[in-house]
């Protein structure tokens, strides 16, 4: 298990963590004064400040992008509502690619309309196979032009309005489905937060191995949550065991960025950048 | 499976969801005018007016139990933790046989300290080990009076403070690693709220079979969910395809009764008694 301890050359920032900062290009100087390697950018932000402007701030910089958030969000109603969803996936898969992201982060969605409060539908099943058919269709396309995709399992909470993949095991299953030669075009991106409470989690992150785990994400699950999506905490403020996980992670051979997203409304958006990331790199060495 | 549709002989209210009426004592007087046949009852309201009034109660009404709330909570940082958890779970074996209870109801517990918003550990595979044993002991005391153990998964939101068995699965591998005779002593309680996100939910309640199946609970997931613990809806009002699990409920065997648990602070528990049990009664019959 790399160490961790004595810099944070492996840390990058999802750049939803800092969204208190507001646009994209104040986001990256803050990480450029912290000597930040790497981030991971939400497209709105990047739409913010326009794709070249973005592709030239990480040029500059010289970051490297640990994932592009995101794309997914396959579940429609009609044909019409999924081909959009596939338009709008190979959008973002050029994104990445302007980026030269290590993957894009696929959340897949779920029932159609719940994201806007307003189910059109109950059928999980038939949100599931929305979700395989609009991946198998995107990796087609992804694969051509050697984009990597990331399938995040999320936290079970959400499985009515962002995500109907919840566990490890079902986007496995899933990747092994629609990739069965498991060459690492397909993978998945492993959130602590999403999954820390799976028993089955050790074996499922042994299971994907080195070719299918692209992304490493983490947070802490505060205790009391608060708010089911704004209330993520600070590595080690929290009651997961993070470095076990990461430990499993890296035994199963990922090498890559621990990359830190907090969604926190209340707390960490209302502190300065500044203190987000003397925070971020203070517990990157000391609890991830 | 049964038809629901012209009766509500196979309605249960768990009385958690009258919390705004008040005292045990009217809780079962406002079922009796409607008819409702079983009550599940909390160990705090049955304390408020006592175990022999509340067996009274029960008798007179002719009110059967589908299950008593609750057992569990095994976790501790110290052996006398632990001795005081076993000693409180026979208690609660004892008040429900001395109800006849068609089970005691094992909400198993997680992180010590966690429950009261302070975590004195984060280490769940302890937690797990806990609640192995604890079980364990549990089920031989329970045994001797013939009382059942369900264990109910908690959803994944509960991980840390509720209950570190999240899913059917999990509480089915427990079940087969403590009573691997499957006699119908140990078994589960299938609650939709906690499990129906959960793509191996069908084939978990397949394995569980009609021996390991001891009780069913039904509310409905909101969107958007605003509260973590007490923002559940009335069946119908979320997403959840509640017909079709207590279809695999009852294709794998079950009988029993349809339990209706709602934790609803802004809204339920604000409502008449009258007016939530008519809308309970009106929802089993149109969409349980």
């Amino acid at each position: 298990m790399r160490d961790f301890s004595t810099d944070h050359r492996w840390l990058s920032i999802n750049t939803a963590t800092l969204r208190g900062e507001g646009s994209l290009d104040r986001i990256v100087a803050a990480c450029a004064r912290h000597g930040i390697g790497a981030i991971a950018p939400w497209r709105d932000q990047v739409a913010g400040i326009g794709l070249e402007r973005t592709a030239r701030l990480v040029r500059e910089h010289d970051l490297a992008l640990s994932g592009y958030c995101r794309g997914g969000m396959f579940p429609a109603m009609d044909a019409a509502g999924r081909r959009t969803a596939l338009d709008d996936n190979r959008r973002a898969v050029d994104e990445a690619k302007a980026l030269s992201a290590a993957c894009l982060v696929l959340v897949v969605g779920s029932l159609p309309g719940a994201l806007a409060g307003a189910p059109l539908s109950k059928d999980l099943f038939a949100a599931r196979s929305d979700v395989h058919d609009g991946i198998a269709a995107t990796l087609e396309y992804a694969r051509s032009v050697a984009m990597p995709l990331a399938i995040e399992p999320l936290h079970p909470m959400y499985a009515a309005d962002r995500a109907c993949v919840n566990t490890m095991e079902q986007a496995l299953d899933l990747c092994d489905a629609i990739d069965p030669t498991g060459s690492g075009d397909l993978g998945v991106a492993v959130d602590v937060y999403h999954v820390w409470w799976d028993p089955k989690l050790e074996a499922q992150i042994a299971r994907a191995g080195r070719a299918r785990l692209l992304a490493f994400h983490v947070c802490d699950w505060l205790v009391p949550t608060r708010d089911l999506l704004e209330d993520r905490g600070m590595m080690g403020d929290g009651v997961i065991e993070i470095a076990r996980i990461r430990g499993w992670v890296e035994a199963a051979g990922f090498s890559g960025w621990s990359e830190v997203e907090i969604f926190s409304r209340e707390h960490w958006w209302k502190r300065p950048a500044d203190e987000v990331l003397r925070t971020c790199i203070e517990r990157h060495r000391s609890v991830v």
